[in-house]
């Protein structure tokens, strides 16, 4: 069961409302790297979670980033204040039009939104559940989990890099640091299952786990850690990279006779004949003379 | 460039037409983890790629997962050649309808596709550029690589435990070990950064790194590595979790006197006076007899 | 800030695993009426309130229907409990395969999710903040937390009727009754408003307050209090429902002299001559012989 | 069936071209709250509805959106009538760029819709039907239909707020008030239910309607006719509001013996183990040396 | 304006309630080639157009689209009329559960819209108006017309195909063929463009219109018309098809000096040392013991 | 099987940064009419394509597309080279603010992306498979490929009058003119099945194939060849468009006698009183004093 205490997890003071600056902040509440991901995320996984250390951890951290959501939202809730009462009382057209369009997209922000916060990311798209990759197999999840915390962490430095208030610089410090010792703590947890390479139950086929195909050639061609080292079979004839099962390399079903029959009238009702040079649309609608 | 050469990757010979398993193919073809969501993430980040290394590794295996989403490809698309034919030039309708719809999507793949291959889950659902989570920093790049890779070895494994014909069993095994060998490669480009964690540029805030919040409490707390040891700061107390600044736990903004003005009006006209008892529409809607 | 209590608010006991029934009841996981949807809705709205009493209110059932979300994961998680674990370990083919296609999208459920809880309604379609229509205004978003309340109402009365498991039908009782609670406290916050009618701040034209448009006529046209009665003004001559404030009906707006030498360029160039009579490539695809 | 007269049903005089003003205005052409929602949530219902007093009902208002859905429509194509004749034409290149791109999301009206008329709401996002939230229930869809006429009101309030031609603002004022007169008619269906709350069938359990749960305390905790009175329970002590129905709160399923041995086998194969210490791909990334 | 008639423009008899079928059917309702997203690709390009010819001829046919829809529609809900009360009165629930899923998506159809009508595909898949690809250029869109019209023909004949209820089949039948005489309207005012290739303004560059390039080679490599004869260059030979201008291949832009010193810190904080053979987590994962 | 060669198809030469073209391009990267729909579009169908002579032209297209989306992919790297340095490094916060943020998007792809290449159109929304309308019949796919070379072609010359860097220019001129090369390669295909028209298999019905229905009527209509002619008959009495079967235009369904009876106790309990006249909650929020 979830609790709410009105105190933000992070006190939020904000120097001036900044239309501009709350649209490029709604990239972490409503977008593909933001809170509620996150939160749905760790959620979602600690719901189907059976070990009892990871599932703790899961509500843990998601807990505290519903908490977050709270405080990127009252940051942007703060930002549109100015906006939000203009909007609801008129101000004079051209004024508000100034206010409310200024190269990002606060302006939607302020006519669908009311300048309230708004789950999208920075350019309007709505928060989808697509953004979410909990799998329900822990070796995978933990690295998306780890995964999704560096994106984060990046994304906050980001809006730092771009924010001038102080105070408002230092909330989202603090929310970026977060990310850091979360997935300190995701590392922890993978790292405490003892294989958790390859990720789930299945071993590789012995003959591929190794090779590693060049499959772009040409100036910039490079070798690294990556696919030299006694550990790869590094493949780059061409020839080898083709049909490495040793087939064909075709594709093939066995259809049966009643199937067989019918593929073979479809293709012939429709077939493109090669040897035709039919007249075209589009040399009628160069001005071609059919004869 | 990109070319094409006309043999696969790897030989596919289908046993038998199925269209309930080319449905569930679809996930590695359309869906979040599939081989063209793979692609693109490599193909993205390869092309803004300036370390030359990266740039090679992203574009070998961007080349790969597209020769990749051909084989499985190949494999849908044998797997719906009966039904393919059967719409194409119409069966019994009974027995047309038996065919397609036996307990998965196929329903949809051979009604709106026509038995083709679909850039869809094995829902239905259209795949979607907000499977690619490419955000152009190699320290978060790389974990979002091996966390694709960690995914796409997963669904694969199932897709492994739900078929029965060898044949596409060992395409599909080849598919999921080369998810491994892929995965090897990034971690080798991930370590191969002098100093890769914490991710990007700006360092965290000294005094939340190494925090934990217990922010779920009750039977099934849990301590393990990733939230006890000396390097943690393991926090309990609900009052040590709210305002962790030392502030008021409160939101607020300066507003110029003009917009204070206006958000007091607004407060005023729309205030839900708190002391009222008034009727509403659903006493209404029960029958109760305003007076 | 949201603190987590590892008791469910209602105790989730659930007789057999049931994956079928589990898909179902993801409409209220990641359904458009669904606990997210929900929290979601009254979240954003929370925040952006400077109302103290509605700010409350939608803070209190914000954190609520967080905790109904946990309540409806809990029971898909129950539900999938037996999919899950053989989704991992691996079953014989035909089995698995048949466990998880019975009818229902149960299928992608289990490969894509692996038998844990996703963010999608019964058909897989993942959660959308499309969903979400919060506005910033409390005269409207009161009547769409209202209504919201009443579709959840539905959808939990329609599973309910869908299930025979007493005890998850009972957990189902308990979350449509607070949806009907909800609704209850959403509608006094309205009416507590002193003026809620017309929504906003700007007054209607006075002539099409109440003018009622009769615009599809026929066998089945009707009367009620809907558009009879004294304070409604009933136009059905079609002459009186075109262009209804009196001038010509059509769309006109005045150029600049160089937009509309433009303009006219464009016509003369694209014009689909009214006196031609072409061979069109459709005739040539039916064989027509152009002469 | 549906006939058109080419009379607008609002006569559209369009002072100047605005393409800024035009993709605002596309909020109500295709946005969440826009006329192609209304139309298609009336027509949908009414199509399924069986009461022939709210079918006739639901058809008029159905055909009156699309009618206005025309009126908005032209509106935008007025406004962007001088920028599709320069993206035809062709301008100077930075003339033209100038022209398109003034801090709304107009560059992608010109770029991709050529200066038509997009069905995507003033952000660029494509219309989507998941705004229609029909249930086929007539006590839940009349209320979805109340409030989403008072939201479309307040964003034709916002508009006529954001807009200085004259005309124009006239034409939005006469949309925004038919979205007056529509709420009064569907209140008026509603409220000619005889029972009408709560929604649905089945009634809600006796012990949950009247209780309040104040889940978000703290400094701003408010008391008001939502929650209290004599009709309102008001539950704050933490410890009764979970697992209110008096069980342990936990989430339980009884498994088959063959599913419960698979689970513990699942267990401890992927354990992340509490006593270990493990070195982290974290740690090797900021430089520690592994022993 | 739009104007409604009660009768449907083709009469509808069911012999039996389908939900299954229902199902189907929805393709053409709320699916991508279905009568809404013709309606409204005819209806917006309509309204931008400025040619009276094809403005007329669009808006006639938006407008029989709509009808159709509600043709479509009607044939839906009176498929789903069954399933429709049994949802909303409660039937046993093993008997509702067998009743609405039935190997399609109708469970989605009867538990979240109630057995009405859903603007969704056959696949649950709510409609997106990036279906609609209207782009305000005749000769652009007239094709897209065609094609539309030449698809929705298609999904007609399929669900002929599917169908065994002979009065269904007929009105499935009468839809059909209103495809193809809208084709052909369309077709005719294409041609009536006296110059309707290359589409838009601007000519092609002469060396490369005519040049066909052989990307893809190996077994199964054909020469047809639209490859073969005088007006194509056809180019196999690899080192022809990369850097056709000439070029050496690469992409280059010019840097300011300032633009220039940040690329080169980046790049040599975030390199991959090609030199370095460092251990990874996937080996940690694997039980390797760093040294 | 793909392979790639690191030298591009066209060289790509940059004058210097500009992040707002960069923006711009995207449309053609990640947007509806992008190289990746069409690529997608292609490869979809030559998979399933069993016309030798369409299979190898659909893959040699397909192959050129991907070709150019890296072409595309590389000028819109090279144009956000200066951003990207600077998100990664940081700048003086303003300064950074201004460079990202200038009328377009682009403040998004600096922000979301990192400066790097989104699978977006320019307004942000990324990329679906919703784009791509394969159907798996060849005479709807060549058209649908016919009309996407059109809108793609145009697109790129709206690009190209929007761009006034020479180079980049002749770039997308190359890109421009292989869309008109691709298109006449279609066009042939089409031509050269012997009977293309209409699709698929089953003729229309006869008495419905050539009649126009004029539906929409008013100044403004007009005859041309897309409706007069001898080959239409046209229908303009508004009696002869409603019910063209020669029923009675309503829609009916044959319910079993169980059916009919809940059906009637649904009609019963829901119905909306037409005889009624209720105070309703608007009135209530009107502040009208029910007796």
């Amino acid at each position: 069961m979830f609790m709410h205490n009105k105190r933000l997890m992070y006190t939020v003071r904000v120097a001036a409302p900044d239309p501009k600056l709350a649209d490029l902040i709604l990239e972490q509440f409503g977008g593909p790297d933001g809170e509620l991901a996150a939160a749905m995320r760790y959620f979602t996984q600690g719901l189907a979670e059976i070990d009892p250390g990871r599932k703790d951890l899961l509500l843990d951290i998601a807990t505290e980033e519903i908490s977050h959501l709270e405080v990127v939202g009252s940051i942007v809730t703060m930002l549109n204040q100015g906006v939000k009462g203009q909007m609801a009382e008129g101000l004079e057209a051209a004024q508000l039009l100034a206010n409310i369009s200024g190269g990002t997209d606060s302006h939607t922000t302020a006519l669908l939104y009311g300048g309230g916060v708004a789950l999208t990311n920075s350019a309007g798209v709505p928060w989808s559940a697509a953004y979410v990759d909990s799998r329900t197999e822990p070796t995978a999840d933990l690295r998306s989990n780890i995964a999704a915390e560096a994106r984060a962490k990046i994304i906050y430095e980001r809006l730092i890099n771009l924010c001038d208030d102080p105070d408002v610089k230092d909330a989202l410090g603090f929310l970026m640091t977060r990310e850091i010792a979360h997935q300190k703590s995701f590392e922890k947890a993978l790292y405490a299952i003892e294989t958790n390479f390859p990720p789930g139950k299945l071993p590789g086929q012995a003959e591929f786990t190794n090779t590693y195909f060049n499959m772009s050639q040409g100036e910039g061609d490079m070798r690294g850690p990556w696919n030299q080292g006694e550990q790869w079979d590094f493949v780059e004839e061409r020839e080898r990279q083709a049909a490495v099962d040793g087939g064909d390399g075709s594709a093939s079903v066995k259809l049966s006779r009643a199937d067989a029959a019918i593929a073979k009238k479809v293709a012939a009702r429709t077939m493109s004949d090669p040897s035709s040079d039919p007249i075209t649309g589009a040399e009628l609608g160069q001005g071609a003379q059919p004869s």
